[in-house]
């Protein structure tokens, strides 16, 4: 790739909306938690924590001591010393930052594997009802899973276009009824951001005696959710976007307590037997949430879990909604000024309670622009096809001015300041 | 629990074996191996690497290096840096040991989601036929799981007596025929050691058109095996025992090249996807392996298994086998002469080609016996109920010396050099 040199990488305090942006840092009560993260680069500007957080410092020491002191002096027995329940211990310090109750939610396997079991057993307990509804927001391997699901029990997937609808509650309102087995969607949902309202959703399959099961993957972390407020029968999510918990890191998954001794988990193994060490040959599921899970979990990428479920406890959801509704509408006031102009759009909700913890910028160039971003102008957005530029927002490390200096080094990558550079990268990728 | 002081912990040089022990250390070709894995206690006997195998050094090394530069400074960008592929990379490092072809092998989730997921794909494509075959010498987590299946699709699971049986092999040919759709195992069973013939296994469920599944966990990195030249059409099994991965690191997965197009996921999801940042909403499966897999992989456990690959590779296996043939066989000659006296069976076969890598010993106090073991003697059994002793062999750390040394320590607990000790572990487990 060709080096640009002297691109401004500012800060740009002569830009308006900077006197405005350092004045909201200086006032931001969460400032502190940017120490808690590793930033070695102070010049690089990471948005993109809502695909992987950042790593928080104490992940490294958690690590480090599973590493040496559980695997290495302990061996076996630190199975017995905190290995075998630390997908319970970490649901339960989970929970009440999902609105749910110790007892309702465990760290186990991936995303896609948990929404498989759940969708299979929310199914198989509503025999007769033959449909399964969800979006077309919804993140699309949620949608190959549910298929899958769909396919191995004769059911019928409906894929409601919600994406291009002025309200995408009502779309779903249409297609609901008393053929529906279970309702899914994404909470929050990947490319815009869109969030859904998580009880007037339930209520509305509740009222067709439908299940929901919601994937929490892009809202965990990044705002309250109340759960058992919303009646919510069913949840997956990940732990390594909002949540920080590391690259791939276990999924978690939530069934309400009055729901779980009347599923069944479709992958029944040891994890999930009433006397996993009996090693009878016949299947006893245990009573409880531990009846979903499966096989032995990744102890160390486990363990990373704790640090970031710790740092977004200790900052407290409140503050971290603020924040991220406050990071937003500077974000959206910068765009209106400094981008719209030069062709971007705003694909995300510009009503703040609709939104999630990113904000999704449009441009026919997208791709090329999100590469030279990153290589050229030290920012680091998603691209997601087809043209949308995914900026997040992590109140814990994202700035004021952070944002302010991005955006206008968003500008100088499409105002041609270093026009060559911009058209090398695009030769590279289209 | 009651601390007893004064408990001989040896070594033994004047009990009979010792010499013999001390010579066959010193002729061993893979002694240096010992100092690539993390030893801090050298009183400490560790005989259950056949469960958690021990923490290479060079783990440690690896994953601070994915901590610290991977996640830490490169964050997203490392999906593009080799996490992407490197469940298939490791793949295709483990291969070779399994007798496997590039491109046949990756490492994901845990056994029990990866045994699923085959045998779901196996039992549908064998339609018409209605029935699953396993014995009782399988892990029951994979008697669970397969259990699970046949319910789901309507089959009959069909458990053979094997392990009271002469011949084990005899007793499956009894029961497969042009009904059986899927004849599963474990290679190595887990609480005896026994071990089928792959080939003539296959042979027999081939001859009745039946896929065979094959779980390897108690033989991968412990013996050669030989996917490809038996003709074996499935098998999973997990990296942390004789492969040294790490606690509950990620489980392998092989499909024989030929099957990979015929068979579908169960549980399609994006990284099985052709095009998985497409974000289309329909599946469409990739060609090959890369189609088994379903969602994110926790990329630190995945990482730290490329050490303990690295490991087994370097000393090969043919080495590492004939020295557990050596170490198997010594142990049963020093149970034969201190221990057989003292009401101690052997459970595990006595013909060296018919044994893994570890020996089962049975006595009626097996389960006190194993505490007092562990919390006095400082030796690591595996306790398997009702009353089997697990020993496992691990080559590469394992010496001649240290079981001459656990045999002695053994003994000790039994005759009651520190009985007071003994009654009070006993009185806490019974």
């Amino acid at each position: 790739m060709h080096v640009v040199t002297g691109f401004d990488l500012g800060p740009f305090p002569d830009v308006e909306g900077y006197t405005e942006a350092a004045a909201l840092d200086a006032a931001d009560e969460l400032a502190g938690f940017r120490e808690h993260f590793v930033i070695d680069d102070p010049d690089l500007i990471y948005l993109d924590g809502n695909s992987l957080g950042r790593l928080p410092r104490d992940a490294e020491r958690i690590v480090n001591h599973v590493m040496r002191h559980e695997w290495g002096e302990r061996l076996i027995r630190s199975w017995n010393e905190g290995w075998w329940d630390l997908q319970l211990d970490l649901g339960d310090r989970l929970a009440p930052l999902l609105g749910a109750s110790p007892g309702e939610v465990i760290i186990s396997d991936s995303t896609s594997v948990n929404l498989h079991k759940l969708a299979m057993a929310a199914v198989r307990a509503r025999p007769g009802r033959t449909r399964i509804v969800t979006d077309d927001m919804n993140f699309p391997s949620d949608v190959y899973v549910l298929e899958g699901v769909a396919e191995m029990l004769g059911a019928e997937l409906v894929i409601v276009e919600s994406e291009a609808a002025d309200d995408p509650i009502d779309q779903l309102d249409r297609v609901i009824d008393d053929t529906t087995a279970l309702v899914s969607l994404s909470h929050t949902a990947f490319k815009t951001g869109y969030t859904y309202d998580l009880a007037r959703v339930t209520e509305m399959a509740h009222a067709s005696g439908a299940l929901t099961l919601w994937d929490l993957s892009h809202s965990a972390g990044a705002m309250p959710i109340d759960l058992s407020g919303s009646s919510a029968d069913l949840a997956v999510g990940c732990t390594y976007k909002h949540l920080n918990g590391g690259p791939g890191a276990p999924a978690f998954l939530f069934v309400r307590t009055d729901l779980q001794d009347r599923l069944d988990n479709p992958i029944p193994a040891w994890w999930g037997h009433a006397e996993p060490f009996s090693f009878d040959l016949a299947y006893e599921p245990v009573q409880g949430i531990r009846r979903f899970h499966t096989g032995t979990m990744p102890i160390l990428s486990l363990a990373a879990v704790a640090s970031g479920i710790s740092e977004v406890s200790a900052a407290g959801l409140p503050l971290i909604r603020s924040k991220s509704l406050g990071l937003g509408q500077f974000l959206i006031e910068q765009w209106d000024q400094h981008l719209r102009p030069l062709g971007f759009g705003l694909a995300s909700p510009s009503e703040p309670t609709l939104r999630g913890s990113h904000i999704c910028l449009t441009h026919p160039d997208g791709l090329p622009i999100s590469l030279a971003l990153i290589e050229i102008a030290k920012v680091i957005p998603d691209f997601r096809a087809p043209d949308g530029l995914r900026l997040g927002l992590s109140s814990l490390y994202t700035t004021y001015v952070e944002i302010h200096t991005a955006i206008q080094r968003l500008k100088g990558i499409v105002t041609g300041g270093f026009e060559d550079g911009f058209r090398e990268v695009r030769l590279t990728v289209t």
